[in-house]
């Protein structure tokens, strides 16, 4: 290893990965899509759950989509479909659906900690509307 | 929400956070220590499993200390624990251990894809010699 490497930071986020694993560095600022093919924002943060180390949400940053300003969706982690043709995920999620979805302001998403309902209300969202039986699919599939 | 707001990031990452929950963004940078508090490095990354959606492992970048260059470490999940007088995660290994432990370059983890017998080595080394029947803790709380 030469020493004028020694603290240089990998700059190729598309390396981090095998084929189980993704990082998280390579799925922040990944396209997000819906099943028309439309961008609809980008993915921000992943969020864990600390105890059981399991991906809860992905928060998905829609820039002005719909009108409605920079909002932060917090979306199940297992809503992701990757598509390799668009080189992406894809949320089968209509227009309608999103627009009713939890989402947050840049504001609002720094006081997390203080927003009590945020996971009651993502979950009861998801679970009720989008089907609380829905099989995990394949999930961050690269 | 005001419309300058609109295409602004969040810019301060110790907010993506609830009592269950902690943002892959506030994950990343945060310090590790040994168990006498020495400043080993800092999480680099973390890998997720694609299709369980479950976190592996942490990535750690040691700066060159032990005298063995910047290396990346993948690191078990379970392994850290968050302190919150340290404000940063604790793993308890020896200095040998670490020295011992799987490790990678720059250019190595560019090519995790290539190195087939990544996972294997990270699970036999820690399944071996931390204990395979190790109880998950408290990881990553904060």
């Amino acid at each position: 290893m030469a020493t004028s490497d020694m603290n240089q930071q990998p700059t190729d986020k598309a390396v981090h990965e095998t084929w189980n694993l993704i990082g998280a560095r390579k799925v922040e600022g990944t396209s997000v899509y819906n099943g028309n093919g439309d961008h609809l924002g980008s993915i921000y943060d992943v969020m864990i759950d600390k105890r059981g180390g399991k991906v809860a949400y992905a928060v998905m940053s829609f820039g002005g989509f719909l009108g409605i300003g920079e909002k932060y969706h917090p979306l199940p982690w297992n809503l992701l479909t990757y598509d390799e043709g668009l080189g992406g995920y894809v949320v089968g999620l209509t227009e309608d659906q999103l627009r009713a979805a939890p989402a947050y302001t840049e504001t609002e998403l720094g006081n997390f900690g203080m927003v009590g309902d945020y996971e009651t209300r993502v979950r009861d969202y998801y679970g009720t509307r989008l089907g609380a039986t829905r099989t995990p699919g394949s999930i961050g599939t690269h």
